[in-house]
């Protein structure tokens, strides 16, 4: 395609889903929910069809050698889904966020002000590999009211396009805007810069994956960018932790899946509680983490025997998503924090400690999106807090932070029932 | 001074603000205020010098040749100095938004979940001439315990320049950092471009000025920016608007104060009550409102006699500031649902009817950040939401929609209290 003619598919995309999101924010619950009871029955009697489309990105997967873990990540099994078609179910079952009283205020001239939740309008999703991303963001966007435009991967082109086409059926049988959900027909780079300028008509923009393409995501939208980058979690053990909740925490954090974004990267011990850090060494050990330590961790560990590598200043700093760990030790707690606050990506941090005022000033000092007090990093979750389900986990600061549900896409508006008011 | 050295500058002003924003988080409701207190009572004492800094500037707006109503913005008296003190008190007076819980979560394992209100980090103010700004934005952010960074416009330099540094005599004197509030010793544009790339250290870019300045700020930051731009609001009047309140309304809207952003450009009127045409228009003719008609209002007002200007498409999209208002008569309330939706800038709409369920389909289905139903859109403000103080009114829907307050400047921290739980 031409790049004018990119320019023209992206910014009609853009403004037919403007026009579709004036519907959906009026869209009643239960048309909502029969179309992803309808979507999850479709995906389950097209499992034939989605595996055949699957099979043609898995073929040129093969041909260009993508890695092993990628090639995993975009398989689809009659399994996989019906586990799929299960989410969306369990969206179905989710309460409404839109048309909540979020809050009601108290005016000083006494009329009625509420603030409602509404959606925000479109939502752009960027994303990489994994085609069942297509299906959770369609569904969370739509439960919530907003148009969403989605724009995938190389890898799962052909599996995109079905879903997408599956999606499309759903939402004519069930008298939706069939402009409620689009996917991006091109993966020419392109069409994600024109996309990306779109501030007329896309109100977000949300990209999942790594972390070259949420560069080029913020280095080049106009539109607000809620960034989910890594998660460089830390697990401080305090002077005072009790030392079978300390490597009980430390191997959940570190060792239940390592490759996911809530797991440990860095372990930060109290100097008084140094004589725990042979047993929590060890222990780390025998899970087969590899030990990369700074010169007063190493001093303490050479007795040890364990294998060390030699810390430095950068892996306090590294996401691993793998079964490695960067081990220091502190002073005091002003370092513990410090270290983190100058390392951490913003994303979940846990203190172990039996001493409630030390909890108190991690709690409060580390700025993170989560802050735990004896708890793995690893309910760092939509699921795990509650929210039903998550579109992504934040490491923003503005309008949403950490897991992101349902409301999280939404906004508010704020509502005045008057009897004539004047200023 | 050269690119580099202004590179240098403000980069090291961008980490100082991050340092400092770690401690403001931490400070106590006590310290906030007293410093307010003291620097309210320090601009009354050295209102002399403030006058002497401004008559800098005013010497300067007179030989570049300002316009007048640009220098009366800009212009200082004992008076404003004195408000503005006031407004410092207001702000100490206040409930302190940091630490607060905002949401009491129910996490499926069962652990203790909260979501608590905690400060941004570092926030930077753009704005243009009136000097007042500088004071307005360095409290609202201390009051939330984020650092700010601000930028001023170059008419006013002399006055900000003193204000800022008022501002750090009172930080110092009251133990707080010096950095926690700081003003861009420089006017240069390269300054600007270079502080809106600071993403690792500022967290939020607020523009605060004309439209040219707020989409500069749009198209070069990596920040996220929360956008405060004009406010084109309407006034629908429905079939069965009661005909007093419609004028009432109306007259307030647009001419109790036409030059700020919560005044109303359009008046939309439904067919069936187009009777109250003659009398809305009459009235405000009466208070000297330009009255810029489409075709069909233009027929039922040639008989009125009333001086008329034909309104093109455009006119239905512009923030007149002024005494000029759009008139379109339309066949029904979904008419006049796409007019406001195709044209207004999200700020304020208001419908007239005695309608219940009319109204509600109007407050559903207008997009705009505030929707009113029966009263004045220049109700569209901090004080009169009650929410005590703003910084703006923002136009954009993440993060903050509508008045933003000491709430909207924050953002929240997930906080877990565990007794060990692993998954």
């Amino acid at each position: 395609m031409s790049t004018d003619s990119i320019t023209e598919l992206v910014v009609d995309i853009a403004k037919r889903a403007r026009r579709a999101s004036l519907e959906l924010a009026a869209l009643s619950t239960e048309t909502k929910n029969r179309f992803l009871l309808d979507l999850a029955q479709r995906l389950v009697n097209e499992t034939d069809a989605i595996i055949q489309a699957n099979a043609q990105d898995l073929n040129n997967a093969k041909e260009s050698g993508l890695s092993l873990p990628m090639t995993e990540r975009l398989t689809f099994t009659p399994e996989r889904i019906q586990s799929m078609a299960e989410g969306v179910k369990q969206v179905a079952a989710l309460p409404d966020p839109v048309g909540v009283e979020i809050e009601r205020l108290s005016p000083p001239k006494g009329f009625d002000l509420r603030k409602i939740r509404v959606p925000m309008g479109v939502i752009g999703i960027i994303y990489e590999s994994r085609p069942n991303v297509t299906i959770d963001c369609a569904i969370l966007c739509l439960k919530s009211g907003n148009a969403s435009i989605l724009r995938g991967g190389k890898e799962a082109f052909h599996s995109n396009m079905k879903l997408a086409a599956i999606i499309q059926e759903a939402l004519r049988a069930n008298g939706i805007h069939e402009d409620a959900v689009q996917f991006i027909p091109t993966t020419d780079r392109a069409a994600l810069t024109v996309l990306l300028k779109q501030d007329d008509t896309i109100h977000c923009i949300i990209p999942r994956g790594g972390e070259s393409l949420i560069r080029f995501t913020v280095e080049n939208s106009r539109i607000p960018v809620i960034k989910h980058y890594t998660g460089v979690c830390s697990i401080y053990v305090d002077a005072s932790a009790d030392a079978d909740m300390a490597e009980s925490i430390l191997i959940n954090s570190k060792c239940q899946r390592p490759s996911v974004c809530n797991s440990a990267e860095n372990l930060i011990i109290h100097q008084d509680a140094s004589a725990q850090l042979p047993r929590l060494a060890k222990a780390l050990h025998d899970h087969g983490v590899e030990l990369r330590v700074d010169t007063h961790a190493k001093a303490l560990l050479n007795a040890s025997g364990l294998p060390l590598v030699n810390a430095t200043d950068a892996d306090f700093a590294t996401e691993y998503t793998d079964l490695i760990i960067s081990i220091a030790v502190v002073p005091d707690i002003q370092a513990a924090i410090a270290l983190i606050n100058a390392n951490s990506s913003g994303h979940t941090e846990s203190i172990v400690t039996e001493d409630t005022s030390a909890a108190q000033r991690f709690l409060t000092e580390v700025d993170s999106a989560a802050v735990f007090h004896n708890a793995s990093t690893r309910f760092s979750d939509g699921f795990e807090f509650g929210l039903g389900a998550e579109i992504g986990i934040s490491t923003d600061r503005l309008h949403a932070r950490g897991p992101m549900g349902l409301n999280e896409l939404c906004t508010y508006k704020y509502v005045i029932h008057g009897t004539g008011e004047i200023r």
